[in-house]
């Protein structure tokens, strides 16, 4: 990566207090049609991008594809905490639980690490219930309960399904290769949070991957109905992808079927509109979650703002949450800049 | 604040997953020392920053000046947690309670609000034993159990402290406005975390202002004898300016006397370093702490190392933390640019 490429990518966030800028946050994004067309490039869209979990709907492919799903009975719910980040509340932990029951196994089996749940209240009743948290409250654990059950309906050895050269990492990386179109091999990989590889992507490459995962274009047909399905299922039940007071959550709701949202790590951002046909991917440079909200708010108000005016005020609000004091009163704001439009 | 300052800052900190750069945080930094003399000037050191809790040392000038520290019977404990954003530990709160009750008073005079401990485990413990936060575990505690203590000192009502207009921020502002040589007023002020009133001043002052605050220059001898108490205070007892596994903390216990630091909400930091006779002030433009903990590190190192080679490899040490999964494998690391020399 280039230093003079980094610098390209515009103000898109400012932090005010009071009325006096405090801190400011630079992206950029890319919003591109399932031909590649793009509608609207901000900063450098070119420049490779760790994904994280933005694209578990994509690395979710084969937990469909393979017919685990079916075997399974996996239903909305369960689709949509395999493509979740979620919050370790009590009803994330036991779903994934339960998904790993239909294989046989438990939460023994994960191998996403252990960490409290995001959810700071899920946080407050496990501990003065005396809980610890477990790999089951991990904000992945929906996931790679996916990937243990794609190896078991497949007959395959779940055990080490993290590393980059078993079989469910192969699935992952052939469905993230096809999909975007991007190369996914050492030279551009890492590892994530939760110990799979993660796999630095253009911008441009994931938002053309997410408008062919809502149209189907350029896909089999079997693989169509497996996107589609899948972002149906979160769309149709978007706690599951995040949960109480999430991004993902909410702007999923403000408009049901109609917008796919998935948050990742470091301030991406993958998204969807079936309607419009367009894929969406962005990055807040810094990495900050506070102004990648901001900005995947904005930019869905402004897409759909000529189909939907309803809709883009509501986004728009979104895209202007207070800053709060320790007592709650608000004493600034944050806002898009005049770039997101 | 014109939009065209804010994008002259350089890139001071980069983060890595592998060898391959995640995400990045601009920057601005001011050394000068007590003449005003700049020593190094990266990014706009002339756009206005509010400090948050970085002045916190400078704020606690009249509860020494005023007497009251002394009439209270405080020590280097006291009056560093008077300058202190604390975790929230248990021996945090218990010592603002300490204070209050010198003033015959307890917790519920604070007007700070109530937020969980700032120290992950301090809040797992406080919600084991079914606890509930206080007041007094606000990270600012200390700072407003001295204002109380000057105001009953003084025989001023404390009630309504952090009011712009109450003698208790008065006074505050008075120090500010004099350490600093920056203008306190309405029109670069908002209001703080805490709720007191915040004000908007450049890095360089704010530098100028811990240059003096370390050397007494330009102060009367009163004031330059309370600021090198309140100093000497914060780095004797470093744990009581922030707590377990903090950055003021470690900083400080690095180089025992020799190095001054506070940082400040939204990626601030001001330092000083007695020897040098310098005052910095520093500002992570996207608000982003984890990119003003390298920041700091880095810039100490750069300035002690032509005297002490072995303090600035700790401290360049200190500038390259670890970025790990979930289940504590490192799997990148944040590290200074060249900018930052």
């Amino acid at each position: 990566m280039q230093h003079g490429e980094i610098v390209t990518d515009p103000v898109l966030v400012e932090v005010l207090r009071g009325d006096i800028v405090e801190s400011v946050h630079r992206g950029a994004v890319a919003v591109v049609d399932a031909a590649g067309t793009p509608v609207l490039s901000l900063g450098d869209v070119e420049r490779p991008v760790f994904p994280r979990s933005a694209v578990k709907a994509i690395q979710a492919l084969p937990l469909v594809e393979s017919g685990a799903a079916d075997a399974y009975g996996f239903g909305d719910k369960e689709l949509a905490l395999a493509c979740a980040s979620h919050n370790g509340e009590p009803a994330h932990a036991a779903l994934a639980a339960a998904m790993l029951a239909r294989a046989g196994l438990d939460g023994a089996a994960l191998e996403c690490g252990t960490h409290w749940p995001g959810q700071f209240e899920a946080t407050l009743a496990l501990a003065r219930n005396g809980g610890e948290p477990s790999d089951l409250h991990n904000n992945c654990s929906g996931k790679h309960a996916g990937f243990i059950c794609t190896c078991t309906h497949l007959g395959v050895d779940h055990r080490g399904y993290i590393a980059a050269g078993h079989r469910s990492q192969e699935l992952v990386r052939e469905a993230m290769q096809s999909v975007t179109g991007a190369r996914h091999d050492q030279a551009n990989s890492a590892i994530d949070g939760c110990s799979i590889p993660t796999y630095a992507v253009p911008l441009n490459d994931l938002a053309l991957g997410f408008a062919r995962m809502t149209t189907g274009e350029g896909f089999s047909p079997e693989r169509a109905r497996a996107a589609k399905r899948l972002m149906a299922a979160c769309m149709a039940e978007p706690f599951y992808v995040a949960g109480t007071g999430r991004a993902d959550t909410r702007l999923m709701s403000a408009a049901p079927g109609r917008v796919f949202v998935k948050i990742g790590a470091e301030g991406v951002f993958c998204a969807a509109l079936p309607e419009l046909g367009l894929g969406i991917a962005l990055k807040s440079l810094d990495g900050g979650e506070r102004a990648a909200d901001v900005i995947i708010a904005a930019l869905l108000a402004r897409l759909v703002r000529p189909t939907d005016g309803d809709l883009a005020d509501r986004l728009t609000e979104m895209a202007h949450p207070p800053v709060r004091s320790r007592k709650g009163v608000p004493v600034g704001t944050l806002r898009p800049t005049a770039a997101l439009g």
